[in-house]
């Protein structure tokens, strides 16, 4: 393939060019032409794409001419190496004719359907998106969070998943995940029985059901929800794409939860990019007994993960709200306060400290009643220590 | 009693006046007669036995003239009401009896064998202690770390008791609990089956074993250990004598480890004075299915409490090395640098941040698996993003 030539970009885009002016022909074309020609995550790729616009970038390189003036010489060229024996316009061809076969739609960068929040990818973010179901689902309107755990789940973390799934679905939140074995499985299957939306991010080509044993799932989650790759139809997975489809994961979500890892899951990867994304990420913990949550307990002790127990733990990463006022948190929090907190509680000012002495003159309890109330207030961010003495705090 | 009769102080003491001067004499008496005076905590005491000396500030109380010049007047007077009833030679004399009868010591403020740790609750700090057992075994050379919990234990979390109790022994470190049953017991017998030192801190007195079925484990803390308690020998326990029993536990403590709590548990008051302290707080996961777990995840998620999934945790909290090199986490973290995340690593700088295209170019590696590895390595603490691409870290 050499340069572009429009008839064969509208003949390869076949129906899908019927209602496109010729530069927008161009355009989806070139981006078809990069995700064959890119691997996942490519900043070279991104980089040229944002400096050159896809097109011209697609140009430049099929004309075999060597880039310059966009970024160090020696980057591109090994660039133009990896690409050269993958500008292959039969590839490209196939790819899209799979796609239109298998309903599968393609997303591009610009389109009114694309999930802008992957851009924070910067030059790592996808240079297009393959979705099997309704591209419409990806609706940005609708908050998503990723459910993700290991494969090797045990009974107590595919609970725990079909629990935050399940209430998710309540609170319109939708749910994205792997579709692996495991943890993700049960995560988008307790999505489907509640009738909410789930996202499977696939680390081969959307038309490539992986896990095979998860095609039924797989195509139920495309008839209601989407099954997305940044790879084109046909596409293997490797570990690299596993990789870098976890970035996926996490860029698409606006928290992570970990429900399951082993020390060394995969999991911990997809953490590691929500967590340099800057989105929230939770983990669930389990018996320190339980290998399956080591993993877990690590992004706890090392990682500053957020303690997840419960779907209401979900929505306060996301600062959303609890679906019932009377939720489980809510009601234990009323209740945790008894009358003498309560008593020294109001008692405290929140200018002025106040010693343990004062606070039981005021509220006639004796100072070490008073003293064990402030230690379960200044637990619950209720009252706050201070070097002059105690303040209303919360 | 009116003033302090030498002759009386000496008889009252009894034998444990024989090789004691007049004015330690006076000093040792005055201390026991604060801890039967004031209750655990009580602030308004602590002030002015720090102002006056105990001696003179109990001088001064029992002759029944209003004190003065030592805080505000009208604190000054309640506490001498709340005082007044308990100014009681019999009581005094009776509790040292006891103490004597049960060969429980009298450990006062300036004791070589007194735990300078107890200072840093300040006013609060207690006025005397009563030990039963060797008061050398408090040996302030020995690092002490509380494990706490619920009474309501599961097998789960008495499992996690004996395992960290075992672990410390292991580690030459003291055990400090509340010798309540539930965790309390789990982990004091699990010492005591380890041959360490473990020390019990009661709500009553020294002589009353409670709960009444440890009567037999705390005889055996005794014989290896201590039993400690700051209330004179007879006093019952009471509500807010708990709540003060729990600051002394996390006082004598360089870390308190909560290993099941409910979600109101009175653990979570020792780990609030624990925090208040300023000493390292811990707290074992559990499955979030488990009531009994309710309020170590509340303290990992809203106390900032630290994940403890096993002795090395532990050791860690208060910078200890683990026993062995080749202990389990040790291990892990070893095993969990495959060579791909090594020739990563060694591709970082620790000043020059490198970005991902040019580590790729260094290593050799696919962009794609660069970023994986460095997701991996960043979870490890091993590197860092800024905004000019990578640095070595940790």
């Amino acid at each position: 393939m050499n340069g572009l030539d429009l008839r064969v970009v509208r003949s390869t885009l076949g129906e899908w060019a019927d209602d496109l002016d010729d530069q927008d022909a161009l355009d989806r074309y070139a981006a078809a032409a990069w995700s064959v020609i890119a691997e996942p995550g490519d900043g070279v790729a991104g980089a040229i794409v944002r400096a050159l616009g896809r097109v011209e970038a697609l140009q430049m390189i099929t004309q075999d001419g060597l880039l310059s003036g966009i970024g160090d010489a020696r980057t591109l060229a090994r660039a133009q190496e990896r690409w050269r024996p993958r500008i292959d316009g039969g590839a490209i061809a196939a790819a899209l004719q799979t796609a239109r076969t298998n309903g599968i739609h393609l997303l591009v960068p610009g389109d009114p359907l694309w999930p802008s929040a992957v851009d924070d990818l910067g030059v790592h973010s996808p240079l297009a998106l393959w979705v099997r179901g309704d591209p419409a689902r990806l609706g940005t309107d609708r908050p998503a969070v990723a459910i993700v755990g290991a494969r090797a789940a045990t009974a107590y973390g595919e609970h725990v998943a079909i629990e935050l799934g399940a209430g998710l679905v309540a609170r319109g939140i939708a749910v994205v995940s792997g579709g692996a074995y495991g943890i993700d499985g049960a995560a988008h299957r307790a999505v489907l029985r509640a009738g909410g939306v789930t996202m499977a991010l696939l680390a081969g080509g959307a038309d490539r059901p992986y896990p095979a044993g998860h095609a039924g799932m797989l195509a139920d989650i495309a008839a209601t929800g989407v099954v997305i790759s940044e790879v084109p139809c046909g596409t293997a997975p490797t570990r690299w794409r596993f990789l870098q489809r976890n970035r996926l994961i996490a860029a698409l979500s606006a928290a992570t939860v970990v429900v399951e890892a082993g020390w060394r899951s995969g999991s911990l990867n997809t953490a590691g990019h929500a967590s340099a994304l800057g989105r929230p990420l939770g983990a669930v913990p389990g018996p320190v007994t339980s290998a399956a949550s080591a993993g877990c307990h690590r992004l706890l002790r090392e990682y500053d993960a957020v303690c997840v127990t419960g779907v209401d733990d979900v929505a306060d990463l996301i600062g959303a709200l609890p679906a019932d006022p009377s939720s489980e948190r809510a009601t234990a929090d009323a209740t945790s306060v008894d009358t003498d907190s309560r008593r020294v509680r109001d008692a405290l000012s929140s200018r002025t400290p106040r010693s343990v002495t004062e606070i039981a003159r005021h509220t006639g309890l004796a100072e070490a009643d008073v003293t064990g109330c402030l230690g379960m207030l200044e637990l619950e961010g209720r009252a706050r220590r201070t070097l002059n003495g105690w303040l209303r705090g919360g």
